[in-house]
């Protein structure tokens, strides 16, 4: 028998049907998680003395001996219905039908999935954020390594006005803060417990949910049981913040391709982190960029693949709802492994000064300058805008840039050229004239990164003691010889 | 001039261009936030000295004025561009270039227009939150109502369980508590200044964003001005968190459709709720059920529109951003009259007991009851469910259901058959039998209610205090004779 | 060395960037594919002189035999970058570099990967449709056998009028057949040859596209090399049709679920294709068909992720291109597995009469019947149908039903009360007298039954010459000793 | 009585309640389409004897009469529940009772819907059709007026091989092919007769399907009732089409974007065509293109919308289906103004060709011209492709650029070092080497651009067709002083 439900049907299940509907090739990755929660669903029940202490160390000896089988790859999961229906029924023929008998006392798979899923997701958050922060380091340190450098900034891709790239690297990092600050908020959504909802209606054996919620450190139990079993809002959550996170990458990727595209110039990518082509030799491409890009497209879809799932069900728990592991294991397998490349592509690119300077040429990128000294010299700021916006139209249409200025050109407004334009329209000087905060001059962007450095030691402090009571709870309830 | 950067160009923009470019008629509903965030940026110009007092008394004034004509249709939106240029165009038209051409020193329309929406969203963001509490308390009530109702829990459609009607709704008004969570959460990332970052770079000028913070009630200035020009998360989380709001309230009108279906007849829908066919006169369909489960495609989509506009476009601005209005004030709109309606159809529902009470008895639904005598007479759970799913099929085959249950039907278990047997199979003492937290049981429910309360009462409360803050600081900046 | 341009850098790709970048782990199932259009790439080479005969032969000799030791398990992809790499690495190993070395003239992966998935897609398309087919030949068979099964028709889940059983199950006939039509129109843009586009100019060598297309059964080759490499409407257009027929098995899925519930109890699912719960024993779900509904959001979600992918990539190929795969392939395997059992389903559910008969009773079902014999006696339709709702009225508020109806109801109406009105309210002879083309009574869905026979066999005739040809492409390629 | 159907409710629908179910505000403007299915409902009961011909006449003349009122803007909408109820009610005002209440007989709201959206969107088709084929004829005029000038094509956004800028704005040509071809192909969906399915399973009433279809010019009529009333594919097809369309719009803006950058100063767009800044007075910025771009967002998660309305609904006619105006009426208003002023931008950029002179000379495009000229020699591609590697790995690390090859570069392979080696690397002389069907060269562009002139010509003359057709129709039934 693999499944826990067989004995009020007339016929086994159709084969096809049993392939169809199996969820093991996706839950398996749950296993930890279940032995997990099934070792502090045994102690509760010892507790409130529905099993005894032996029956109770039987159990969790056997829970640990099953994740050290599946650690080693000795179980081979292809004929199970599920991960819980695998952990109970290996269970059984480990340690007897009486004692293993006895572990869904009290629980149903409709509260255990979600719990799993709880543990699982609660983990991955850190180790999540743990992501981004290494992304943020990266943008931190590259910021940092490369204050002095000025660049332009861009608005419809067209110069703007003279940026020190490291704020334009920390645009990024404030963005991901965000990323973050919503995994932590989510968090709190995630960390609840829904066991001891049974099947929907809760039990009337003399639980300790509250015992339950403390073995496992969750801070709170979920407070109706209904809603317990059909809430999958926790995985919503998560997606719709990982798909901001991958806009932010997407946002990223395309701006490494741009910059290391000739025509730009602007970033140089070590070559181990570029690719070639099959049939043009001296190609060299920022793969790893595009495909950061290219894959907000999964983990976007992810999100739209669980609410149409969602959409229009009734309570409690439907079968539809075995359709949220896809979308969530894969957005969280790809979130991993792009945050970390992520970060080690953006140590692995490099300005290109020279090129950045000369674009500075290019766009009038200082008209803003000209028109803040005049509204200082008095003139209403629109007339100001008007009157540059002349000027630069007449030295544009002769193909000349905001150097080639004289005072002849200012016409009626001859007597306010000032004496030191050639220092107002100097790209570098701007930067550095800039003095609002939050702008980009030098002593603005230095207390970014202070305000940078104190948010990711904040950041990581906080993960690691998620991380710590997460490791005490595995290692009170299962630990024993067994790796968190 | 109806637009507010035409100097440098040689040619007027092409009519048709302009008509396919304006956000006027998208962004003219933003008018009030315009005229709030304007007032605060010229209380700051004359602080820090860039304006007198004299001008800025003229600028609040003209501003009141617009804000007033406005109101009272005066202006006609269509020649603009967008609603930040009315303003501003409007205004130098009524107090004269001189002054009027002083309000945007030091302010850039990339700026301007995300404080706008920040304004706009986080007042919603109240009145959402408002919705919400009138849709809890409309169940709230209706549980406190018919506490003793009785009826079938279902998962997968199938009768599984014997559940409270209250309980029932209190699934859902937990749903809702964590929608309400979610806006207050997400709040705090929209109630960040973003004012003084300029085009995108900051400012030379002397401006002051603390101060500018502190009058329109903001705790925080953005940190980075790239940043603050270029992020849209803050509707993404909006839109986000709502599409879950949507999501809860298309599996509550599933339910109503279901319920008030003849085949269940659980609900009566109050005639004042329920549309008529034009060609069929028997017809009584719960209109507005389907449409909350409908809308939902527009809310979910809403989120998907502004994911794929964002995506992979480069720092800072860039057109594209101006189609975050579209879907951001679609789903607001429907978000507030969906809710407002979700409330009243609460109202308007009424449980058939009779119906609820006939159902009960179809579908076994105290077979887990029997297994958890068994269980506490020491059987191991998983016999017990084995055993109950062997008479379950064995009554079921000859169309028996759980009261037709004998004795001799439990075979080699006889000497575990209960005295009281009718009474763990009798669906109202099942519920009142449950013991867990979280359970149906009418005592957990009435806790349910109680914490239900609890929350409602501090959710207000906390909406208030959103309010009061926002009240007084338009009162301070535009009040006047002006509603807030 | 495991991919093909690795000459220029300065230095090997990182190991983590090989990692993240691969996407062997996706089109290695695309080996047959590969292999395929290899050795028509491999015959036109030799046809127009660019390598010999005797090359040719070796060269493909070399790709069959990759392809047995693929279908063999004897090659571990994991080392390689693609299955393009794979092939050609292994070849050039086999048949030595010298002449291995020469079958990528004239060809880049740009174009060779779009050509893969053209022949992958052409030949799913057929699968797919025969998939389909299965289904709407197991619909047909449900009606055929049930012919004479009346049961209330619903709007707004509400009932409204009678119809047959068959009726409603060929409107899904009729759905699916548009489902099939839209593979085939997609197919004629699938089955276009990208082949000789190059990188994404095109090629000096003297190649022969015509010649390719000929070999490989395709009609056209595509006219602009730049688009060739570029496109992926293909794709995103299957995506959309295959998003169409989930939505249509999301509906049969949402309808088996609501009848196979007791509140309706119209259909029995038959045991092996239900299963049960871990903790009641009593419960009989099914699965199959929430799963149907619940794998629409896999497969809608699949477009949406492409969409994204593709939202503002610049000409030509972009690796962002390479997550076209994972939606592509989960999507075909979804949509293969999910007709398969969809048709076994629809085969195994059995109409319930006796449920269907009472609850045709129930909600005033011919209403429509009496409007429709007053407006036979001049009465205008809207004033029959207005006296018919003030009758319906009347009788609902006393808890009567059409049957209970008296002559003296008819008030006003009195003269025109039917003789025949007890015939007129049967519910089966409203349904035999429909006579209005498409309709529910039996000679209508009699034509519905003819006229699906005859779309069955036409399109089970074109999918059969789609194999036909494709299966000679193939063995005169490939063929030898390699099943199709 | 402002809707269709109240006679049998105890109760007023409540004001809130109607507010929020109307759809009048968004199927107002299907009123055209309204009339015109009604006229062709009217002749047909004439014809079958269900009304006089008398009758028939007044109830023409006064739908004309409806419609010229409606035109002229002399009908307030907003009390009608929807179209059908204010064009019937108004109907009834204008000539009574007792004819205008015979025009709904036989038919029913939800026969009606589908049928007047059908005609509406196959109208639409037509247009949005023409709008594409002005776009390709933009681009197609475009081509031809600069067939002589050469660019860098990109991979990767890196410089890959020279091509033709019109070859370049063929791929765009080719792409839009395909999206009136998917047009043309759903409406063969779209072109199909509703009306007569009656509520949902037809009618006893003798009504002449076939009539109504000669009469509308529908080829068929659909084969099933409950389907025609249920499906809302074709809806979606079109969304489905029209979301690829903006796709490829997406990638045209984003090229446009990136090619007016000055960072490839690639294309000028005429000043008409630009913004400016509200606060930089410098900036000129290629908004239309970024709103093409930034507008994919609104017309994708259209389709989303839908599919996610119509997932899971039972058949047949639910409220939900209400909500598949919005996103289609958003969809089609999007594609007509954007596809008319893509053509009108893609008329006024102009080609930059010093810029693209002085690109080609950056990136060593015409490296694989090297290997093709090595193959030629006899030398295996792969190892030319190797040796070439090398090569540009040596310049590249000095500086160097193809221009710079010397004989002594070539080491091993002197001896094969070209005389015309010069003539191999210049990139006007690669492009005119081009020679395999589809490719770069200018005598396969020119064969593009004829294929483009006949795919033109075929289109308009296709789309004239359906127009005709349309407009005779219409003019038969209606058009009497009413224009089309």
């Amino acid at each position: 028998m693999t499944n826990l439900w067989g004995s009020r049907m007339e016929k086994d299940l159709d084969r096809e049907v049993k392939e169809f509907s199996t969820s093991i090739p996706e839950d398996f990755l749950l296993y930890k998680y279940d032995v997990w929660g099934s070792a502090a669903h045994c102690k509760m029940l010892e507790k409130v003395g529905m099993i005894s202490e032996k029956e109770s160390k039987e159990i969790l000896r056997g829970l640990r001996e099953i994740f050290r089988e599946i650690e080693e790859g000795k179980i081979d999961p292809s004929p199970f219905e599920d991960i819980h229906s695998l952990v109970e029924i290996r269970l059984r023929d480990m340690i007897g039908e009486e004692i293993g008998g006895k572990l869904h006392t009290a629980r149903s798979r409709n509260d255990q999935v979600v719990l799993d899923e709880r543990l699982f997701l609660r983990e991955k958050i850190g180790e999540m954020a743990e992501g981004i922060n290494f992304v943020q380091e990266a943008l931190l340190q590259k910021a940092q390594e490369n204050k002095d450098v000025v660049m332009p900034g861009y608005t419809h891709l067209q110069p703007a006005q003279p940026v020190l790239f490291a704020h334009h690297l920390l645009a990024y990092f404030f963005m991901l803060q965000r990323d973050v600050e919503r995994l932590e908020d989510a968090r709190k959504r995630v960390n609840v417990l829904p066991l001891g909802s049974g099947a929907l209606s809760g039990t009337s054996l003399p639980i300790d949910r509250e015992y339950v919620a403390k073995l496992l450190s969750f801070p709170r139990v979920q407070e109706n049981s209904m809603d317990a079993v059909s809430d999958r809002d926790f995985i919503l959550e998560i997606l719709g913040a990982l798909s901001i996170l991958f806009l932010h990458l997407s946002r990223w990727g395309e701006e490494i391709v741009l910059w290391s595209s000739p025509a730009f110039n602007f970033l140089e990518i070590d070559d181990a982190f570029t690719t070639g082509s099959s049939i043009m030799p001296q190609k060299k491409n920022p793969d790893v960029a595009e495909l950061l890009r290219g894959k907000t497209g999964e983990v976007v879809s992810s999100w739209v693949s669980l609410t149409i799932t969602l959409k229009g069900l009734p309570l409690t728990y439907n079968r539809d709802l075995q359709q949220d592991k896809p979308p969530l294991f894969r957005a969280v397998r790809e979130t991993l492994s792009s945050l970390h490349i992520a970060a080690r592509l953006t140590q692995n690119v490099f300005p290109n000064r020279e090129s950045m300077k000369k674009a500075l040429s290019i766009g009038f990128l200082t008209a803003t300058d000209l028109c803040e000294y005049l509204v200082e010299q008095g003139v209403p700021f629109r007339q100001a805008h008007a009157w540059v916006g002349e000027i630069v139209k007449k030295l544009s249409s002769t193909g000349k840039c905001l150097r080639d200025l004289r005072k002849e050109d200012w016409g009626e407004y001859q007597n306010l050229f000032p004496q030191n334009w050639e220092e107002i329209i100097d790209e570098e000087k701007s930067v550095r004239r800039k003095a609002s905060q939050g702008s980009t001059s030098p002593q603005e962007v230095e207390k970014e990164i202070k305000k940078g450095k104190e948010l990711l030691a904040q950041s990581r402090e906080l993960v690691y003691s998620w991380r710590r009571r997460e490791k005490e709870s595995w290692e009170n309830l299962v630990g024993e010889n067994c790796v968190f």
